[in-house]
């Protein structure tokens, strides 16, 4: 099944899909020349959101989740980009090291962790699981919904390596947001291979930084396209210091909201749309399950409600750190149930995709909140194998074929971001 | 639907199966390392014949055909290898001329040549097709069995660039045997990749050279194996100058026939193998459609019928060099038919595979003969995913697996062979 877009089928993103197919072979030689210059995080999940009228990601990540939700068909390509990812960064590897969540038990997640041994074993990789959990002091075998068992065991280090007992591994994966910061054990790792690197985590990454990457590749892209980079991507305003404390402490989030809306309103005026214009006010670091405030107007700015939302993060620290993102509604349904389309990648290669279907949400809010349950549905058809001169909007693989192109678009800006934030680099601006 | 292997479970094969399960780390790594070194084949078929006490590759293909045969969900795997093999070779390309055998028109090998255009134009190639046919002399546009169209166009060369009109492609990617010799339009071509190189086509190429290497790089696998490398290595001897018109002529064949035929005789004794052995005398140069004599004793040495079989090649030259090869016979069937399997391999990669199945012929003939008619059967899983823990024998994907991994091995002897057969090469002996 594929959701159905409940646009009309003249809107711009037809227009764009139409463009994608014609400019294939212009735009994967475009890619390739990128990733001559730029290396690929090793793994990357784009959530993109599908308005008709635009088409952006809304987050990119770097510690993906959800490869569980790929179907058996999929599998091979994981497998076949695993290889390719591997082979570039150490060849002569025999272990891998998987460090997942600390305390993340969720049955989801564990087929996750499943799926990604899975995938790595059959690159050719031992696989053996590294908890970062202290408590953790004796191997432990952890029950999977489908009855098998995943062994965790506890991190060995020594001096500069890191590693299990009996297990010294070239390369550490890691599937740990590093929410809290960076423990001790992964710091100092120089004869290891630690991906994605550290600065890829929570702790130093920030949202701002992700999108000023992405708008200078939506840019880029936008050119060789010749078309209006804004359907693309979404506008983002940030804001450093905001003390939820005070009203005054707020004033940053309520001028910068204020100044995107009438920015976004101008642009559906531009292209005729007949929306209400709508942007999100999110911690500008911080993952899945953070809180995210809608704003439609001015009028409805409460300073109350926004710290109640936003506090609300995962590890319930206080935010001090905001963005302000224009909206981009999802018109993606199956049914009445909205849909988010997730796409997943290793290395440069699209492996997959699925999407996040929830029937209690509206197109305006985030599917992927605290204590939302969603129901995952995989791509049914190759986003690889896209079929010209089918009527645009009318051929799933086509959707999903621009769908890989923009979730690339959003792994490429997250090359630039991790670049331009690598501690170790030495920088000649 | 997947072939049944009529020998027993318990053969030399099922424990091969089981140490190759075993060994995937292990073996997936030592493919790496050597990869490191040597550069596979563009794209490759190799066909392979599965004794149940014996599994070997019988003809390793440097330009394939049957890419037409492999599933839907196939295609995936291959576009992203393809994408993978053109990064590393031009990334800056933006074309592909795409050289097809002169005059086949075969319905098989147009739907292949079809399959080829799906796949680079999907990897992000403009790809069109140039005909070394001097007869051509405007564009062509021919008829596909699926109504679909084929457009051929002739070859325009321009000093020491080859392409067509208005088309100037980084890469020539040779889909042609060149059994006839190196046409003049191909030659000092030195300003664009063509692929496979001219060494690669059976006007340069012996398959003495080829099993030579096979035996090095299988001596080599078996010892990371710890296993008898006659497992999976056919033992070949070669005459270099045979003369047809007089019985003293073909004495060589028949003193190496004879000594060759001695040799398997104390392997099958070795291993209790129940079984009459056979070997195939064959040019050594040539391709598909020529002719294969089979020889089971010294006794049967017919040097009429050995002169009228061999010298059916496909384009009726005397044949002066032959190879001798011990007999692989097949022993997997669809009900009664013999079943061939045939991997697909495009860089390093799998991409898939089928079965050449044949209700007319025997387990030690050829299945790929002059007007042979097989009916092509999709490897029915995937050879990526191997399931550890089955019993040996008993798994499809498993039994895939192993195929991949001995194709890959004739895929790295055609790298070894290349690189010792590059005229252009410097070698340092």
């Amino acid at each position: 099944m594929v959701p159905h877009l409940i646009t009309a089928l003249t809107g711009p993103i037809n227009e764009l899909e139409q463009r994608v197919l014609e400019s294939m072979p212009a735009i994967e030689r475009w890619f390739r020349l990128e990733w001559m210059e730029h290396t690929p995080p090793f793994y990357t999940s784009v959530d993109l959101r599908n308005a008709g009228f635009k088409l952006a990601p809304v987050d990119t990540d770097l510690v993906p989740v959800g490869f569980n939700h790929l179907t058996p068909q999929m599998l091979p390509l994981a497998v076949q980009a695993a290889m390719a990812a591997i082979e570039k960064i150490c060849p002569e590897a025999k272990n891998l090291l998987l460090v997942p969540e600390d305390h993340c038990r969720s049955p989801f997640y564990l087929m996750h962790l499943q799926r990604l041994v899975q995938i790595f074993t059959q690159a050719g990789l031992n696989v053996r699981l590294g908890s970062l959990d202290p408590a953790l002091k004796e191997p432990l075998r952890i029950q999977l919904p489908d009855g098998s068992e995943l062994p965790l065991e506890p991190l060995v280090r020594k001096r500069t390596r890191l590693g299990l007992k009996n297990f010294d591994p070239c390369t550490i994966l890691l599937n740990n947001q590093l929410t809290e910061g960076v423990p001790k054990l992964l710091q100092n790792l120089h004869e290891q291979y630690l991906l994605p690197p550290l600065h890829a985590g929570w702790a130093a990454r920030r949202k701002s930084k992700h999108f000023a990457s992405y708008e200078e590749v939506a840019k880029k892209f936008a050119k060789l396209l010749g078309m209006d980079p804004w359907l693309i991507n979404p506008m983002v305003a940030r804001c450093g210091e905001v003390d939820f404390t005070s009203a005054s402490g707020l004033e940053c989030v309520q001028v910068q909201s204020e100044a995107l809306l009438a920015k976004v309103r101008r642009k559906y005026k531009e292209y005729g749309i007949g929306e209400r214009p709508f942007v999100v006010v999110k911690a500008d670091a911080g993952s899945v399950g953070a809180g995210i405030a809608t704003l439609r107007d001015a009028k409805e700015f409460d300073p109350d409600r926004l710290q109640q939302t936003l506090a609300r993060t995962s590890d319930d620290r206080a935010v001090t750190e905001v963005i302000i993102q224009e909206g981009v509604p999802t018109y993606e349904r199956i049914n009445e149930a909205v849909a988010e389309p997730v796409v997943c990648m290793i290395d440069r290669y699209v492996i997959g995709g699925y999407y996040r279907v929830h029937a209690e949400r509206g197109s305006d809010e985030n599917l992927n909140a605290p204590g939302s349950s969603f129901v995952p549905l995989a791509f049914a058809e190759s986003p690889q194998l896209p079929h010209r001169g089918v009527k645009p909007g009318a051929s799933p693989p086509n959707r999903f074929y621009m769908y890989g192109v923009i979730a690339r678009l959003a792994m490429l800006a997250a090359a630039y971001e991790l670049e331009a934030t690598d501690p170790e680099a030495e920088h000649y601006d």
